[in-house]
């Protein structure tokens, strides 16, 4: 159950340098690679000669050259060079390629209809771009449904329980959360009052103790791109006290199965420590890998193939979000596929049926 | 295939203190934990709320706590509490609670209705309770059907193939057997007259060497509960030297593929010996880890998933016991469904049906 | 998808001694087991009582004894013993046999009908046989329809881009290929001019440098079996100077998405070197297992389960060997199948029809 018509997050860009590399989104293998003038392709990850991974050939030139028999693919996913004896390109020669564009740090793709593909779809991630922030960004696999990573995150009350060191258990009773929904956005607030701040918070917090309000504010953008605007400020005390701790949570299906999760750490204070910026990595790292990956994929497990919603769940106050969230992106996967089911046959396979028979 | 109105072990008394622990029996994932009074509780571990192992949280008086959003269950398995601000407890907010109770060192779970559940029909163990045996107790997992596990014991005669130090190949052709049924029991006799005596009863045999009668009778209840008698006399001579080696195999189908095997080894001989108890108990665990698990699995992986009568197995006189324990189970199941089958609609799923909607 | 009227490389003979093996051929688990009079004995490798695998027994008076309740069974695969009390030996108790030869070092297995057995059905490798050759035989696991090895070993364009040292990529446009067939065989031949001689060649290569001829003609032999004729001449010089270094693939399907490799590297030059023989043994082994085996497993993963023409693959001219041979091996499938279908009933499965009921 996937929105094709969208842009998924395919790695951080500084990740993709000289060697090509190949990801699975939406079930498709995909390979990237990054051009002489510092753009980036992406191509079907599968040689239409005899199916090897032309990820894991090399750039010659701007091409993608097969490991198995030396076939050179461009950007349009074409076949343009056949070393062998003849050079003969046979028809049929020719992979998928999907739209590209570098923003925020990261490489997105457009995994539906080509000529469809709007830029100006990105999920807006510009709040952290703000030149006061300085952070990191990491990446996490989750073997697990991308919605119940979105469910995770919409409903941040986990944090008191499942996170030692970034909640509180107490605070649960003190927290208020409420929901808003505007066109493709479904913010889910979150505010906790007077409590003792987290670790992770008493770290950076520059007032007195015992006196914050923290926020934790999760946008989710359709499909599976969340922004949260997180931090604390001195309740009716100094402005400048404040805490801004903004982080992304960019999903992309792997499979029906799987989720890549690529993920950063923001923050407005202490912007000159190069050593706290690593130790704060390797902690959320840390809790991400060790606390949600493993309860996500329980869950999953536990779920046994059936769906969410055949399941019968109890609904919180707590699950609004989530749940507008995830009805949200239900009825828009219905839309694209009632919309695709009407349109004259063979226009929803225009690459496909551009190749020679 | 599994008789669902009947008492299967969930583990050893001794083995649940203040952590809750998760077992799934029968396909069913079932949260274990022990009340302050001592009694134990058994509830689906799957919290209703995000589906989370509620056997990952913490006993917190008398309630188990999910670790995912926080939610309390009690015995009953209805969530009794929830944190959260508001702490509105929704409808659906329940799993499943099932009949447990402890004998014979074991906690015992009903897996059918729980209106059936009479603590009558829990297997009895009361040969193990004599006062003059002293033993040990352990556990095995088979990656294999139950029955597989079944026609294992009810036909020892493979103790002289599969364990040398349990059994002398040379024995096989003076082992006598024979079967005798009677309700929900069916005993699978074995006598070897006049042999060497297997490394185990040497170690514990107090006549003189050569002139003993090994016995090995064991007793299966349906569905899964084995009892054997196994023990050696001195023939015409001094009952004194007799020794008795009572040891229950108590298995529990985890998955159609897979089984939990609760064992005990009991003697009545050098009881005052701790060391030799460990001894005995490293040696039986060794011996069903690497002889009797490996074989279960290979034939299970042999059969490729197909119905055991349907591979037409050649029957050999010392299959009987396992024969009649494989029929009259086949039997009680298909009654258990055809009265399923009749009862009114609804009625068969109590449990669920009470939950709102 | 396999032929199943063929003999199939079960082993090299130098590997089966006193012990006896297991081995899945076609999906079927098969015994092997060298008799004392040195013949080889195939018979079914799942007992016929509880189904273990006899495999895993050991040999008595040339039988295979089962290693759970000791029956042994000899090389027609009828049960000759029942070690329990009364040794009665129950009607059903025989397991398959499968006609058995042994030729050029290695074990074959008929897998069809027995009555159809011809040893002239075996595949000729006696090109391997000429005195003046030495060379090693080796065996590599590969997690892939057999097919795509086929494919691999019929297109040797490949080794310029997949082996580094057994190719060199410059060499692609200098290689030509033709494609011969006659009845069960196909030759697809590859001829290179000119080029700088790859590591192997020049490790034995006595001419002078880079006025070599290569060629690697290779045989195909319906269903599995492949012999290379491979060398390098100088070209219009001394025919003293060539080097003959042959090879067999033995390819024997494990199951529909396994494989059994056995191969050899042989050499007519430097014969009395023995660590020689070594070093091309490791390099050999090394380059399939980490070059050849983890691409074929990527081609078989990418192509998901779907059939090789339905993914309508580009055809290229080097490809025309492989095409000959799966387009051949597809019709003697068909013709087979067809043949069996028009058989009276029962008249297939002779051996099963003749069990007792």
């Amino acid at each position: 159950m996937f929105l094709k018509n969208a842009w998924y997050m395919a790695g951080w860009s500084e990740t993709l340098a000289e060697k090509p590399q190949g990801i699975r989104m939406l079930g498709e293998k995909i390979a990237l690679f990054r051009l002489e003038n510092g753009e980036v392709a992406a191509i079907g990850d599968r040689c239409p000669h005899r199916f090897a991974s032309l990820s894991g050939g090399v750039l010659v030139q701007d091409t993608l050259q097969c490991p198995y028999h030396g076939l050179r693919f461009d950007r349009s996913g074409a076949c343009i060079h056949n070393p062998h004896h003849g050079g003969i390109i046979p028809p049929g020669a020719v992979t998928r390629s999907y739209p590209v564009e570098e923003r925020h740090h990261g490489i997105w793709v457009w995994m539906g209809a080509p000529e469809a593909a709007d830029p100006a779809l990105i999920p807006d991630l510009s709040m952290l771009d703000a030149p006061e922030l300085v952070g990191t960004r990491g990446y996490l696999h989750v073997p697990a449904d991308y919605r119940l990573v979105i469910d995770n995150l919409m409903d941040l009350t986990h944090v008191n329980y499942l996170h030692p060191l970034l909640g509180i258990e107490d605070a649960a009773a003190n927290t208020r959360v409420s929901v808003e929904q505007e066109g493709r956005d479904v913010w889910s607030y979150m505010w906790t009052d007077g409590s003792e701040l987290p670790l992770l918070f008493q770290m950076l917090w520059r007032g007195p103790k015992g006196n914050a309000k923290m926020r934790g504010h999760m946008r989710w953008t359709a499909p599976a791109a969340l922004l949260l605007d997180s931090g604390a400020t001195e309740i009716g005390g100094d402005p400048g006290a404040s805490i801004f701790l903004p982080t992304a949570h960019l999903l992309t299906p792997e499979t029906e199965t799987s989720t890549h999760y690529f993920w950063t750490q923001y923050r407005d204070v202490l912007t000159d420590d190069a050593e706290l910026t690593q130790q704060i990595h390797a902690g959320v790292a840390h809790t991400f890998a060790t606390e949600d990956e493993p309860m996500i994929a329980q869950v999953a497990a536990n779920m046994d193939g059936q769906d969410f919603w055949d399941l019968r769940p109890a609904i919180l106050n707590t699950d609004a979000g989530a749940v507008r969230a995830r009805r949200l992106l239900a009825k828009l996967i219905r839309e694209e596929e009632a919309a695709a089911a009407k349109e004259p046959e063979g226009a929803g396979r225009a690459v496909e049926s551009a190749l020679p028979a």
